[in-house]
C-alpha cells in the first residue's frame, strides 16, 4: 500500500462526539473495526485510514445535527455513498465520523415533463435508471461502478457517455447541502439555467466533501433515444485510432461513446471474453437517436474510420449483440486483471486535449514498458480522458516504486500537453501535488474559498488541497 | 430612471489613483465626463453611476497593474467589455475605475483539432465568428448584442442557441482572471473535463466581476453543421404553444433554437417587418445536423406541433428565407419599441421549469393587462427563459409605479414556480433583493467567497450581493 499522511487527531473531541453520537443514533451509529475500515479507502494502493465511528444518516435533518455536533468539538466528517472513489476521498487521516448516506435512497421527485428528478445522495445510479425506465427517461452519466449520486456529484463524475451527455457538472441542476455548521442551503432552483449569483451548484460538484455533505440532489434527465446502435472498429495503431476519434469530433458526429481499447486490452478482453477480435487498436461506439439518424452516424463514423485504416467495422442495433460488444467493454477491469492473476489494479486518470490524446497514449505505452510494467489503457477517447491501469505485485518493492515514478511521468506529461492529472476520479489523497503543479496559484484561491466556508477544517481534511 | 443606491466613496483614494493612472497610462486614461458617463450603465431604466476614470488596458500585465494600484489605495474596479448589460453592472455606485478591455481583442489560439480557442475579453461574438468561419467552425452562444466574450462569461450569458449548446457555463473550458490583489491565475487547463479541485472556471463564469477581472477565455467550439433549416409554426395559445416545446423537449428532438413570440410581438413584427403572420403566439425554430438530419427534426417537430394545434408551419434550408425569419426575431426589440414609438424598454429576464412556462407567460400577460402596462413576450423556450418587455413612458411616475410592481410580481412568480429571476442577464444591481429571496442562505455563503477573495470590497462593488 502507498502511505497516507496522518494527521493530527483531536483525541478529546473525538471521544466526545462518539459519547454523543452513540446516544443519538444508537444502532445506527457503528464503531466496529470491520465496518470502520469498509469506510475508508478499500480501492487500489493508497492505504486504509477507518474512521472513528460511522453514523447511517436517514434525513438531511440528521445530517445536519451530527455535523452540528462534530462542528462543536472540532471534528473531521467524512461523506461516505459506496466507497467507490478511486483516491482515498473517504479516508480518515485525522479520524473523526463517517456519514454513511447509504439509507437516504430516495427518488424524491421526478418531473418527466421538465425532464428532471430530485433525488437523495445515497440513491445509486443503477436504481435510479431502475426506477425511470417505466417513464422513458433515463440518467446517462456512468462511471462504471454502481456509484451514489452524491458521490458521483462530489467528485465530478462522468464516464463512457460524457462525450455526449457530459459529466455531472454539466448535469447537475442544484443541490441541497449540509455547510460545516449545520446550516442547510439550497444552491440554485430548478430552471434549466439562471444568471443568479455565484455558481454555488458548480463549486459543490467537484468538491468532495471538502465544503459540505450533499443531502439532495436535482439532476437533468434525457429520454431514453428511439434508437440504440452499437459497433466496433479495429485500427492498426493507436494514432490511427485517435485521429479517426479527432475526426469524429470535429466533424461534430454525436456519438454517444466512443471509447479506446489499446492492443493489450484486446487481448485481454479475447481471452476472458471468448472473443477473436484482432489484436490491435480498438474503438467501441454507441449511437444515440432516431432509426434513421442512428443508421446516419454508423454509416457516416464508417467513412470516417475507413479514412484511418480502420477495419472491421460493424455497426448492430440488436440489444442482444450490443450488450455483448458492451460487456466485453464493462469486463475489461477483470479482463485486465487476469493478465496477472494476483495483481492489484491501480487506477490512473489523466484527461489532455484530444488533439494530444495518441501523443499520450503511446508514451504511456512506451513508459510502461521502459519501466517494466503491465498498464493496459482504456479511454473515454471522445473527451481525451484515459485511464493506464497498473497490474502491480504488490509484495515486490522495486515493481512498487517504479510504478509510483510512472503515476509521476503521466499525470506530469498530461499537464505539460494541456491536459488535467485527473478526468473524472478527483484529487482526493492521491493526487493533491499534481493539483498545485497543474494549477499553480489557482490553489491558493481554492485554499481560500475552503478556509472561508470550513473556517474549523473538519470537512473531509487532508483531501484535495495541499 | 430608477434610483440606483450611491455608497460611500473613499475620496482620497480614489484622487490618488486617478494620479498614478494618469502618470502611467497618459491618454489611455480618460477623465473626461462624456466617456465616463458612456462606461456606466446606460441601457434600461437603472441610472447611469459614472466611475471616476477609464483605462484602456492592452494586456493582463496592464489589468494586474491597475488593479494592485487600486487595491493599494482601497478603489473599486469596474470591468468593462461593450456595455451591453442590463442590470446595471457597470455602474459605479461608489466611483472608482472602470477597465475597459475593449482593445484586448485578439484571438490568441484556435485549436481546429480540440474545437478550442483562447481570446482575449474584448473580442465580441461576431468578431470570433468572423475569425472563425473560414475553419469551418463557429461559436454558438448568442445573447442578441453583440458582446465582449468577458462580459458574456462574467454575467454567464446564453441567448437563442443555449437549448442545444448550454449557455457560457457549459461553453467556457478555462479563464484567465486577474484577482483582487493583481495576482494572474488560469483556472484550468485545456481539457474538455476535468475533477481537479473547486470548479473556479464557472465560479468566476456568472461573478460579474465581483471576484477578478477575466483576461482571457478559452472556449469550446463547435463545427458548423452541414444544414441549417428554419422554421416558424402559430398556434392558437400561448399554452398551445408551450405545450409544443415541452414535447420537443421530452422527446429529445435536438433543435437547436425553439423561440417563443406572443400575440404582441408578432402583431409588432408584422407591422415592423412587413409580414402576414397570424397575429397569435409563434414559434420559431432552427434544425442543425446533416441534410437527412435536419429534414427528419423538421418533419417531427411538424407532427409534434399539430397535436397541439400548430398551424402555418414551413421549414426552409434557403439561407435567403432562414434569414428573413431570423431577421424578424432580431428586429423584435425595435418592433416593439415601434409599438409605442417614444417609449423605454425594459427587459425582465425569468426562467422557470419548461412544465411552468405556460403559466408564467400567461401570468404575465394577465398581470400587464391588470396594471395598464404594454409588455410584450419573447422567449427561449425551450430553456424556459423569457422576456417581458415594459415599452415605458418614463415621465409618467404612476406607470413607473406599476412597472416596478409588475418586475417584483414577476421575479415572484418565478421563484414561486421554481424558476430564478434571472436567466441570462445576472443580478447586477437591479436583482438584488430578488436573489436573496430566491436562494435563502445560500446567498451568505456568496458573501462568505466574496470576502474571502475580495476582502477589501474593491471589485464592482455593489452588485450582486446584498
Amino acid at each position: 500500500m502507498v502511505q497516507a499522511t496522518a494527521l493530527t487527531r483531536n483525541e478529546d473531541g473525538i471521544g466526545l462526539a462518539l459519547g454523543i453520537l452513540k446516544q443519538q443514533f444508537g444502532e445506527r451509529f457503528q464503531t466496529g473495526a470491520s465496518i470502520r475500515e469498509q469506510h475508508a479507502h478499500t480501492t487500489t494502493w493508497i492505504m486504509n485510514q477507518p474512521p472513528d465511528g460511522v453514523v447511517f444518516a436517514q434525513s438531511t435533518q440528521e445530517v445536519s445535527e451530527i455535523v452540528k455536533a462534530c462542528a462543536a468539538h472540532d471534528v473531521p466528517i467524512i461523506a461516505f455513498g459506496t466507497g467507490t472513489s478511486l483516491e482515498g476521498q473517504v479516508n480518515a487521516p485525522a479520524g473523526g465520523i463517517s456519514i454513511d448516506v447509504s439509507q437516504m435512497n430516495k427518488v424524491l421527485e421526478v418531473n418527466a415533463g421538465d425532464l428532471d428528478c430530485r433525488v437523495q445522495p445515497g440513491v445509486t445510479r443503477m436504481a435510479l435508471n431502475t426506477h425511470l425506465r417505466d417513464q422513458g427517461l433515463f440518467f446517462p452519466i456512468d462511471p462504471g461502478a454502481d456509484a451514489s449520486i452524491g458521490g458521483m456529484a462530489a467528485t465530478r463524475a462522468s464516464g463512457t457517455n460524457a462525450v455526449r451527455y457530459g459529466t455531472m457538472k454539466d448535469n447537475v441542476l442544484s443541490l441541497e447541502v449540509v455547510l460545516p455548521n449545520g446550516e442547510i442551503i439550497r444552491t440554485a432552483s430548478r430552471a434549466r439555467k439562471s444568471s443568479a449569483g455565484y455558481d454555488l451548484t458548480r463549486l459543490m460538484v467537484g468538491s468532495e466533501g471538502t465544503l459540505g455533505i450533499i443531502t439532495e440532489v436535482t439532476l437533468r434527465l434525457q429520454g431514453i433515444p428511439e434508437a440504440i446502435s452499437a459497433a466496433s472498429c479495429s485500427f492498426p495503431t493507436v494514432e490511427a485510432a485517435c485521429e479517426a476519434v479527432m475526426a469524429v469530433i470535429q466533424y461534430g458526429l454525436p456519438v454517444a461513446r466512443i471509447e479506446l481499447l489499446d492492443a493489450l486490452v484486446v487481448k485481454a478482453v479475447n481471452a476472458y471474453s471468448k472473443l477473436t477480435l484482432p489484436e490491435t487498436p480498438l474503438l467501441l461506439l454507441e449511437f444515440h437517436g432516431s432509426d434513421a439518424g442512428v443508421a446516419e452516424q454508423a454509416e457516416t463514423f464508417g467513412a470516417l474510420a475507413a479514412e484511418f485504416g480502420g477495419t472491421g467495422y460493424a455497426a448492430t442495433t440488436t440489444a442482444e449483440e450490443r450488450n455483448k460488444l458492451w460487456q466485453a467493454r464493462h469486463d475489461a477491469y477483470w479482463a485486465m486483471l487476469a493478465l496477472r492473476p494476483g495483481s492489484k489494479a491501480v487506477a490512473t486518470d489523466v484527461c489532455v486535449p484530444i488533439s494530444k490524446l495518441a501523443e499520450a497514449v503511446v508514451g504511456a505505452n512506451n513508459k510502461a514498458a521502459e519501466l517494466g510494467l503491465i498498464a493496459p489503457v482504456v479511454g473515454h477517447a471522445g473527451d481525451g480522458n484515459f485511464h493506464a491501469s497498473l497490474l502491480l505485485d504488490m509484495d515486490n518493492p522495486v515493481e512498487v516504486a517504479n510504478a509510483e515514478i510512472y503515476v509521476s511521468w503521466l499525470n506530469d506529461q498530461a499537464i505539460a500537453l494541456g491536459g488535467t492529472c485527473t478526468g473524472e476520479h478527483g484529487i482526493g489523497q492521491g493526487k493533491r501535488p499534481y493539483l498545485v503543479k497543474e494549477l499553480g496559484g489557482a490553489v491558493d484561491v481554492m485554499v481560500a474559498i475552503k478556509q472561508a466556508l470550513d473556517p474549523q477544517g473538519i470537512m473531509n481534511p487532508g483531501k484535495i488541497l495541499p
